[in-house]
């Protein structure tokens, strides 16, 4: 009898147990054991394993990537900065660009700072509204994720009480749960940090109810406080400017990362000049926050937003794949939850509380060559065609056929 | 009478103030009025502001660079990578082989985790000690920078009290102050953490004293505490391991990013077998943590550390500098402090608490070609070659000079 030989996935896999604590950590964990834990590369909408298996990609590297893999216009602008300098004893001529170009893109931007990861952007984001009142305490809400530093992390492993002391939680569309939350702050309270939507892991989503948004917009107003809004996730991929500008709804600071370089590292943080000195008291930084290739990334990314129309054809894509789903799920005679906006949809099977639907279904989906996720939501790029989606949804019903198989009904 | 027509670096600060709060911000505000804010690109020891000007770079990018701007090898290998992918939705193998690099690299290290800022490195020691403990306090000397998150940055708004709650303060090289806070922190003890040697902002650098590193060594072993050392300074520019490995002291856990990737945005927490379920344990992560292309650059930076003997280029051309300026000090009669390893140098003049000669100095220094600073530590690279050096110490004798005729004497 002949071993099978090991892939070169699992090879990596055992290799890695020996030097990564657990073998990997994080969000980039395999979300099953049907899924290959390392990646060789990737075009467009399609990506590829370190075992030549090829995919249509709904995660985009779990948002980084808005415009596509490898896209030409940003990999132009990366290879022109890069040959110029990138990491220096000051910022490059790109920095002032790219602040201008945020300034003139989001509403309530008058000011940009940039650093490296979305926990960076919200963490200076309490930082500088602490700064600006001289007050201390921030409402989150529960189940929120705002990032893995140890005020915002969501496991207790190595937090200690102090670390969430000064926060006070809410519920995300209870009006009444922030006036409680602001109550027991007190004459203490600093700011407000939200998401655009409730997009909680092990939740379905929950689109901003705007009567709420506006609700914690004078309630800041009132009590002078800083509304931040947590765009690290959403920001770019839903409009071209803050998340709550289709809202109605500016924030005085705002948290972004994930897609603003198309997978370049880099954070931003922006605020308005109500909160500029607070900015400037601040001491924050990184080793790499001033690197002006990811800068010059960004800056290409926004601009390709714009000529590609990129918004819209994510949430026509987005739509066109919601409708396909569904439309499954209901021929397959099987009940789901399709939430979020469809550029960043989330979908789970009524009643299924340990994701084991879910996970046959995304097994089975990934096997037919779409790359989603089974406890996340997924993210659709602009470099989606129509080829890749019907792709997905041949992989999709055959993911629903085998939830119908699975439960043997 | 005709206007005097603006630098593109007063230009570029113009546009700055307007966009970015105080025109900028952290450790790259320019050192003074005579600097550049703003820099175009560097080959080798060798780096330009947006103006044209030259100097030898005796900065490197504050630590990142070590082989040189541009480092041929390490190029090639982010080419290589970035073709291929960066940030996808795992790992690619280059992080196995980066792990099992490190762990193969530096002594004390059986596992690796890999972040974005130094910062995460830190912030993340401190949590796998308080994961694996089960307790809080973590002893920090006095006035050293750890980075720039809440708990750690050296300025005070926005902070709160609870971000300080559980660290207890020590002298540096003072056992019995190490001491006195470990019996504060009593049976709460989680770790200490340590800087290799004592490179705090405005005072004299001073080497570490073996004993007390031994005394930390064996008081943590006492505790069962972690021994944390703080590495993202001086790691791969004075050893090719930890910093501690020629003092004979391992470290529990150790926080690594500036040099590791020769300037890509890269951190990294290595640790011993002791610590790894609390790493397993704790949930970090980010964005952009498992991106190949940094990854790829620090292989081939490490390998390129080999090869070209760097930490002993370092050291000798640090030695010949050091020689070279406190024999032009001697000879102008000044009296000057010059501490710290050869490679990571930091001048003072003697009584000098304002920087007023230090920035005389330095000012007259850029103006020769030699871009130092006059209140931060150095730092060498081994790009640095004999004409490089002379260019140098050609700019600093002038310097003194420049600060001879400021004392009017």
């Amino acid at each position: 009898m002949s071993t099978p030989q090991k892939s070169t996935d699992q090879q990596l896999r055992e290799r890695a147990r020996a030097v990564i604590p657990g073998g990997m950590y994080g969000h980039q964990v395999a979300p099953g054991a049907a899924y290959p834990q390392f990646m060789r590369g990737g075009r467009g909408a399609r990506v590829w394993d370190v075992d030549g298996h090829e995919y249509v990609d709904l995660m985009c590297s779990y948002g980084p990537v808005v415009l596509g893999h490898r896209h030409p216009a940003v990999e132009a602008a990366v290879a022109v900065q890069n040959e110029q300098g990138d990491c220096q004893n000051g910022p490059s001529p790109v920095m002032v660009d790219l602040a201008e170009l945020m300034v003139g893109t989001v509403r309530h931007a008058d000011w940009a700072i940039f650093a490296k990861n979305g926990t960076d952007a919200t963490t200076m984001c309490c930082t500088i509204a602490r700064a600006q009142t001289g007050r201390s305490k921030i409402l989150v809400a529960k189940g929120a994720y705002h990032g893995a530093a140890p005020w915002c992390t969501p496991r207790p492993a190595g937090v200690t009480e102090a670390d969430h002391e000064n926060l006070i939680r809410y519920t995300y569309n209870d009006l009444d749960s922030v006036r409680a939350a602001a109550a027991e702050a007190g004459d203490d309270l600093a700011g407000i940090l939200v998401s655009p939507f409730k997009h909680d892991a092990g939740f379905d989503s929950e689109l901003v109810d705007h009567g709420f948004a506006r609700g914690l917009r004078q309630l800041c107003d009132r009590k002078q406080a800083a509304l931040i809004l947590d765009d690290v996730r959403c920001g770019f991929r839903l409009h071209l400017g803050s998340s709550w500008e289709p809202v109605g709804v500016d924030p005085d600071l705002s948290a972004w990362s994930k897609a603003i370089a198309n997978g370049r590292a880099l954070a931003a943080v922006l605020g308005n000049d109500r909160f500029r000195d607070g900015a400037k008291n601040v001491f924050v930084t990184g080793s790499f926050w001033f690197a002006a290739v990811p800068m010059a990334a960004a800056i290409a990314t926004v601009k390709a937003l714009k000529e590609e129309n990129a918004i819209e054809v994510m949430d026509r894509m987005g739509t066109q794949l919601r409708d396909g789903i569904v439309d499954q799920a209901n021929s397959w005679d099987l009940a789901v939850n399709y939430t979020g906006p469809p550029a960043m949809p989330y979908l789970t099977f009524v009643g299924d509380t340990s994701y084991e639907l879910g996970s046959v279904f995304a097994a089975q989906a990934l096997r037919g060559g779409a790359y989603l996720h089974p406890r996340h939501n997924w993210f659709v790029s602009a470099a989606m065609t129509g080829a890749d989606l019907a792709l997905v949804l041949e992989a999709t019903d055959q993911a629903f056929a085998a939830v119908r198989k699975h439960l043997g009904q």
